[in-house]
């Protein structure tokens, strides 16, 4: 293990390293009272609760570095923190010491029409810069579900995904240069800004996804696109998962790429309709088909309408040949949004019925009826249900596991064994633990299901290489 | 330095190692005799000859893993090998010892139209993959200009571009997943087969493009998509270079993306089409415009006659507003294959006027006009002329240095000199060494003007884990 053990973790921080970080940013950006610590004690992922000793706002990559330096010269773990939206306990403070919180990184530095580029802090909410390129016509695909407030680094630590990657691909398609603090304290870049690049093994792609143990992103350079103009959205319902996993692979052997193609089951939609109607306050007046367990939001877009609805007419002409319902084209953009809302609504309001534990798998796309079958049958003989739904175009399914009326003990010991047989049977699909939401502390005993111990030794090389101390975000992936 | 040290290289492999090899792979599949074996000691980067003390050519991961047992065991430099056809020396066995040649892993494995991936052995040839596929539909657009000769395998150790990189990416875009033997001789596969993964460190992009130097990719797994059915090819006159590269960046800011953006100046046109009378026995019809100085390959493709003919005359509008001639609109097929012909020629035509030392900078795309005159400055200062051409939809330029009639002495001292102050020049404008060729032993004098000391110790450090010996590929990039 290249992270820090239990036993090096000093046991709470001294007067004097607290004034050293004192001196470094300011009173003012130091986050020592109890109650307030809290809020980073946790994220988005079920009840995990770690307090951190010390809470720590820097806003420039000296201030990082030399917080660092200051970390990796007295083994003190540090946990850097974008906006606390993860799904895997990626910036949960397990080994305690400091929380970096990146929140005050939150400058769009420059939006470059000229080469289709922009730089941007790491603290930038996802959608305040997709809407800041959007006013100049550009496009930032990536769009997580949480893109309302979860932040652009977290995106990259964790190489988020979401509803348009089908089409245009994660945010490691986007990022081509970012600026990090390694562990050590140094200020590096790790490429140029350039659109291709073979200078030298790409830094660029090993820190995307390392959900932060491995340097602290301080800049990002991203590549745009232009904005797609028209965009038209279908809703389909199918009697079962299956028929509707079955159309999902069938349309892309069309060679249709849908911008857009998710999928929720009917309990999903039940249970995000009374969501919507009693806390959000907004209900959805689009109906559900009886008889439906499935449904599938499928967007095409583009710059040209005719294109658009003739390629909307052979989705509609796949769909037909299974068992599926109406299919409600959506023509408003007020019916777009109600569709989508209820496709982001989904997690939280099954979080809001109960807790949950979440995965995030994938699998090669024709594989994801066996996929959902094997899930709800390991549920009932593990005796827990499922709320399935997700990115289904890109083969990536969200699982949340219901906690309702289970007892403190099973959903501690036997649950977690059951999410070992969803693993399982995902890998001998050829799929992988984590499509999207990273390892983090949730998948980490799992990940020998998925990789050789000869893959996480070169992992635990790697880190070590970056950080030789093991302070940076230690207990997490491996 | 992580790489093998020359005094710890062996002078010449014993006869009991050279019978261990033997019987890994049987007698058929060595080559001892020294012609031969000459064969093995370049590529198609200038005149430069290292020659290996034994080519083996294993069929097998397993028979290449137990070939790597043997060599790290006894330190024995092992250089792997594709077709050979890299320009920046990558595959040349610098340190002498064994050459591992994958020829023998030329398998198509699977083409999964259902899922849009195929499987394949890393000694198929570009082309022949591409054929493959496309006689499914489906599309596999990496296409360096070598690609009638290339192997995927050293796509992927290089991260090849080609014209089509533009529009569709370029190899690290392509591949999911691949099996590779490590130095150490374990086999391992770096991911699962699926479009998004957040499971650990991405050890499928750190392979991809580190140039053979952490290990031997001996399967490859690649996305595919469905193959664009119509494309338009304009063949674009400039009057300067300057008003050709202004001219690139504005059809990028209009929305436009080509799928081939290719720039060539006058002088390589004209080398060209004499390479192609007198030596390919095919000359060019297509006559070259008095008075313009560069000329423009602008393709559009998709499925959409008219979209891709309203997309090709938004080019010409943009077009018009530089001091550009009458564009030529390929109608026929034989037309666009002849303008293809050109292009791909280039460097076969250049090389064969004289040796030349073969650059691939890479900008950011407005910064085109600076770079191309800085590097005039440089040749005039220098006394080298260059021929400049190359894929500047992506800021991809390769630059010919010509050498003419200059002394072997300047060729090897002061030329040198010239090519640093052009990647001086590169990363000022905010680029960097390499788009596509890769570093090898041609730009690794060069990787400090790029790299910082901390980059590169980061660099030498994941080697270090991979080849705790050194025995892969050293001497290559760092």
């Amino acid at each position: 293990m290249a992270n820090l053990k239990e036993s090096e973790v000093i046991q709470s921080l001294s007067h004097e390293l607290i004034d050293q970080f004192r001196a470094i940013v300011g009173e003012q950006y130091m986050i020592v009272d109890e109650e307030q610590r809290n809020e980073y004690g946790h994220d988005k992922t079920e009840d995990y609760l770690f307090l951190p000793d010390l809470v720590i706002k820097p806003s420039t990559p000296e201030e990082v570095s030399a917080i660092l330096k200051v970390c990796n010269q007295y083994k003190v773990p540090v946990t850097p923190r974008g906006a606390g939206t993860g799904l895997a306990g990626g910036a949960i403070p397990v080994r305690k010491g400091v929380v970096i919180s990146m929140e005050r990184f939150n400058r769009i530095l420059e939006i470059d029409e000229l080469n289709l580029q922009a730089t941007v802090e790491p603290g930038v909410i996802t959608e305040v810069f997709q809407n800041a390129v959007k006013a100049k016509g550009l496009f930032y695909p990536p769009d997580p579900a949480s893109k309302g407030s979860c932040f652009l680094g977290g995106n990259l630590a964790n190489n988020s995904g979401g509803p348009k990657a089908v089409k245009y691909g994660v945010t490691r398609d986007y990022v081509i240069n970012m600026q990090v603090v390694l562990p050590t304290g140094e200020i590096i870049w790790t490429a140029a800004n350039v659109l291709k690049n073979s200078t030298g093994y790409n830094l660029t792609q090993l820190m995307c996804g390392s959900e932060g143990t491995l340097g602290i992103i301080t800049k990002i350079v991203f590549k745009l696109r232009g904005f797609p103009q028209k965009n038209v959205l279908l809703f389909i319902p199918f009697v079962t998962n299956e028929e509707a996993c079955k159309a999902i692979a069938a349309i892309f052997v069309e060679g249709i790429t849908p911008s857009g193609m998710e999928f929720f089951e009917r309990e999903a939609a039940i249970k995000t309709y009374e969501y919507c109607e009693k806390v959000l306050n907004s209900p959805v007046t689009t109906k559900l088909v009886d008889g439906m367990d499935a449904y599938l939001l499928c967007e095409l877009d583009g710059n040209d309408e005719e294109v658009l609805m003739r390629d909307a007419e052979r989705v509609m002409n796949v769909v037909e040949k299974f068992q599926s319902g109406e299919v409600l084209f959506a023509e408003s953009s007020a019916q777009k949004e109600e569709l989508w809302k209820v496709r982001k609504n989904i997690s939280p309001a099954v979080n809001w019925y109960t807790l949950t534990k979440s995965d995030d798998v994938v699998v090669p796309r024709n594989k994801l009826p066996k996929l959902i079958q094997g899930i709800k049958a390991i549920g009932k003989q593990f005796g827990f249900n499922t709320v399935c739904f997700g990115h289904l175009g890109d083969g990536n399914l969200h699982v949340n596991i219901l906690k309702e009326d289970i007892s403190e003990h099973d959903w501690e010991t036997k649950i977690p064994e059951g999410i070992g047989e969803i693993f399982k049977l995902t890998v001998s699909l050829g799929g992988t633990l984590s499509g999207e939401h990273g390892i983090g502390i949730a998948k980490r005993p799992y990940m020998p299901i998925a990789m050789s111990e000869v893959n996480l030794n070169l992992m635990r090389g790697i880190k070590k290489v970056f950080d030789p101390n093991g302070i940076l975000n230690p207990g997490k992936i491996f």
